[in-house]
């Protein structure tokens, strides 16, 4: 992934050079600071990969650190809301601060985020702006869906995919679209990529669910079955619930059990028995094949798509 | 003011007809909820005065709704970190709800208002979009202002009007200038319409200031001396520290009185003693008339101003 990488390192020194604002300090320091704790950035590199289809992927910078600013803000607020310690290993915005901070800060990079975002052709702002505003309210309608989910007694299968797009996968859509929007690309390329970028993301969210569940624990950067222990509702656990009803195998006595290691256990062998971990690896592919099938709209010459497949490729392989 | 009744209802009749949307309710009941609770519409009639000097008014409404909205996401955000249970003497949406619901639907809103926002012709959403942007920036380091103020031992008055303009006063002025520039007026117009606003705002401010501390108890909504009883770093009180000070008045002594109504007798007679009254009297004298001269700078026939001399002769006479 040489490509990823030098787009990486692009990226990575415009967020080194970045200076939002200095004064006051405590609304400006938090956002700072999210935007220095790194990340993969796959949502600028996407924008940055949209631009290069058409030609120079820098074009996109200024819509690429739009939608990174847009996704911290977002993190910085969720935060608050799961009353998270740390992010990426580190102390969160509003423990290191206080949520006032968190709350205002926030607010400020998604002004922020805007205004990076109007910085492209007057032609194509109304698209650009358009796109963008309804992902945003898509990704707050998905924040909102995931905390009905937990006081909810069952969900089914297509609204719990259709949360994971609504809070992750929009936004790699639209990443993509703007870059490729910004960079000169028709509307009708921009929403083909917007579709390849959504069901890769919705597939990538997949195998998250799934990772968490029989990822190595050598590799996997997170502790391999915290879902399980938090009894969240995951692909796996959802279709779990409906398989047992099905077979009347008492799962709210599988989710009452004491968090500990013998849970996680308990439930890798119960998906195993229900074919849940079979269903969740074709639910990865049937969501990666749509993504790459998405291309075919695309009208360039094939090999200014290669990128964009290598980079499918590599999430899709990931084990972290 | 039969102008101003009529542009308020016209606004109403709008309020009354929208449709955020449905669900998660959580994410719109509460925007709805805020949107409802009234108030004076300062701000969107300001919109919808600047489209009509140069024609129909209602071609500002979405601009009037989205400067509405976004002035009604930073309650929302505002009364959280104020801990507020009150608004316009209803619940307050996180203490109806909770703070994520108030966080995350406040966050809604803001994109909201960009979305009405961009709803007006390509040509001018640059500018359009550009001033709303800074200005909501603004916002936000003037609410954060206002934070740090809270734990400073002291502020100069020239810092104190910078933080109402930021946190206030420049809303008003943004609602001026993209009704102006909606409505079709120039961009040179639309500036000076912004400064007519502004300065507006400022003496409006500084008249909520002193109302506060000799204001008619049967006319003043709330209770008179709330912000002395509270040590609120107010402009008359910034400037009596800064008289004291200089006459060898010990104001610590005042600022520790307990909280009850003899505390604010004796700083209505301090603030008199230091000519504190008066000052801030002549500040908000000042501030109006630099308003009113902003006007001059409008190229339309000068009965077209009217209706925005009116409404500031209005604001300056209020007395609640």
């Amino acid at each position: 992934m040489k490509h990823l990488t030098a787009l990486q390192d692009l990226f990575q020194a415009e967020v080194d050079q970045l200076n939002l604002g200095t004064a006051p300090a405590k609304l400006y320091d938090p956002m700072h600071y999210i935007m220095e704790l790194g990340g993969k950035r796959l949502r600028p590199i996407l924008s940055l990969m949209g631009a290069g289809i058409y030609g120079d992927p820098a074009k996109a910078m200024p819509q690429a650190m739009a939608i990174e600013l847009f996704h911290n803000f977002s993190l910085i607020h969720d935060d608050i809301m799961d009353a998270a310690p740390l992010r990426r290993g580190k102390t969160t915005v509003h423990k290191k601060w206080d949520d006032n901070v968190g709350i205002l800060s926030g607010d400020g990079m998604l002004v922020k985020a805007y205004q990076f975002l109007a910085q492209c052709e007057p032609a194509i702002l109304p698209e650009v702006l358009g796109t963008f505003s309804q992902t945003a309210l898509e990704v707050c309608e998905g924040q909102q869906m995931d905390m009905d989910f937990e006081t909810m007694d069952e969900v089914s299968a297509a609204t719990y995919i259709q949360m994971i797009q609504f809070k992750t996968s929009v936004l790699l859509g639209c990443a993509m679209k703007v870059g490729a929007l910004v960079g000169g690309g028709s509307k009708k390329d921009a929403d083909a990529l917007y579709q390849f970028a959504l069901l890769l993301g919705t597939s990538f969210q997949i195998k998250d669910d799934y990772l968490d569940v029989y990822g190595d624990p050598e590799k996997f950067g997170k502790q391999v079955g915290g879902d399980i222990l938090s009894n969240k509702k995951t692909l796996l656990w959802i279709e779990a619930q409906r398989r047992a009803g099905l077979q009347n195998i008492d799962f709210t006595a599988y989710a009452a059990l004491a968090a500990n290691e013998e849970k996680v256990h308990s439930f890798q062998e119960l998906y195993k028995v229900l074919g849940v971990d079979t269903y969740a690896k074709e639910q990865i592919d049937h969501y990666y094949r749509l993504s790459l099938q998405a291309l075919d709209a695309v009208a360039v010459p094939e090999e200014k798509l290669a990128p964009l497949k290598e980079f499918a490729a590599w999430l899709y392989s990931r084990e972290s």
